[in-house]
């Protein structure tokens, strides 16, 4: 197959370079990943300014294009210019970080690989419940095996697979489980500062409670030692409240 | 009520002014806003930089924050520092352009909402449809009397109305339609440029198709000259394909 591949954590990161090597295995791989970090952008992207694009060689077999952007930015130019005829799968990751519960909302990783989704490409997320430098390879090798499953199944149209792997060794990973996104957010505080010229300031300073979940979510499963894989898509309507909602007596709008 | 109104077009902007001139008839309202424009970040949030406050008033009964950030970030920051205790309602708005279809997603303005919902403060996205400078009146009227009907029958968790107004006179506005967030979504085009130091470079400039969509979307009711209200929530699993995949055979860890 031919593979997009991108990130949040910018085209030098170490988990993008790993995932990298896994696929390229298998399948022909572009990279076009932002050029700089770009954690927890969620699913902007950037109208006002240029997108600037460099190609890079930061090996012998890696090859990709620099994007001034953000994720969903560099999937839109992939897909839309830099890779014709389309790619068959867009993969995003390897991120550093777990991408579940409420957070999810928070993550380029997930915004790339839905806004494959939405250009009728499918794709996967891979995050990996460390910020400290791991061994990538693990998620990696599952990454590439879990391709094969993706290819001969396919996903459903606007549908990817938002996959998050343990940081532990494989030996003591305990399974799969296909799960739900789950509840587990940020929890904020705010560092309240003065700077020299006497201006407020804050430092947004989240932190995540520990992954105490329970039942069939996507934190519940990396607390016992499991890869999760949720799949994902991008309708955000409440349907349960649907039919409730529509009992209110709106204004009419004469009256307003 | 106290509400916190908000939006992602900047605390200068006018459909900003004008939602608060509305809300403040019946409530105590505390604007903490984006201090510059921050259409398409989606649910970004500042995590690297500092998020700069500064104390604004526009006029004799406007004041407020202007924060250096999201529309996100300042929903965060002022449910845990600005306001104490937290408000009862989030309201974001008025936005130049509608939000409907996929691309909410990159909505600012809705994220803002979702952001209170995630908070425990149920939340209201207004938007208007149409990027000219249109009389805000006739929105910032509905959505004060649909203020009363979420303060009657309050919102389910982690449930926000993402409203959108034709631009059109009071008059030819035929009604209110309870709707699911539709398909309708920027079709994009890159414009490629060299600079004058021979660097490549690409200008995003999509454009929204008619809204021609047929049912119960958002985008069907504006395009029928009504207000479509959509309940929105955070949770992107595709419940649908959940058993499904469950039947995939993933790859044992111990394989890969």
């Amino acid at each position: 197959m031919r593979i997009l591949l991108t990130n949040d954590d910018g085209i030098y990161a170490k988990g993008i370079e790993v995932l990298h090597e896994q696929l390229s295995k298998d399948h022909d791989v572009v990279v076009v990943a932002p050029e700089t970090e770009q954690s927890a952008v969620g699913h902007a992207i950037t109208l006002t300014d240029p997108l600037r694009v460099k190609s890079i060689n930061r090996n012998e077999t890696f090859f990709g294009y620099a994007v001034k952007g953000t994720p969903a930015d560099c999937v839109k130019l992939a897909i839309n210019e830099l890779m014709k005829p389309p790619p068959d799968l867009v993969v995003s990751g390897i991120n550093l970080g777990a991408n579940v519960g409420i957070n999810v909302i928070y993550s380029g990783t997930v915004s790339a690989a839905t806004e494959g989704t939405i250009l009728g490409v499918p794709a996967i997320a891979v995050s990996i419940n460390t910020f400290r430098d791991p061994d990538f390879r693990p998620a990696a090798r599952f990454t590439r095996l879990l391709v094969r499953q993706v290819r001969e199944h396919g996903l459903p149209p606007y549908t990817s697979l938002n996959v998050n792997v343990p940081a532990i060794s494989e030996s003591k990973i305990r399974g799969v489980r296909v799960t739900r996104q789950g509840v587990t957010r940020f929890v904020e505080k705010f560092d309240r500062r003065i700077d020299p010229r006497e201006n407020v300031y804050y430092w947004q300073c989240g932190s995540n409670p520990p992954l105490e979940e329970d039942g069939d979510t996507d934190a519940s499963a990396l607390a016992n030692d499991c890869i999760s894989i949720t799949p994902i898509q991008h309708d955000l309507t409440n349907y349960d409240f649907l039919e409730s909602l529509r009992s209110w007596s709106f204004p009419k709008v004469s009256d307003s």
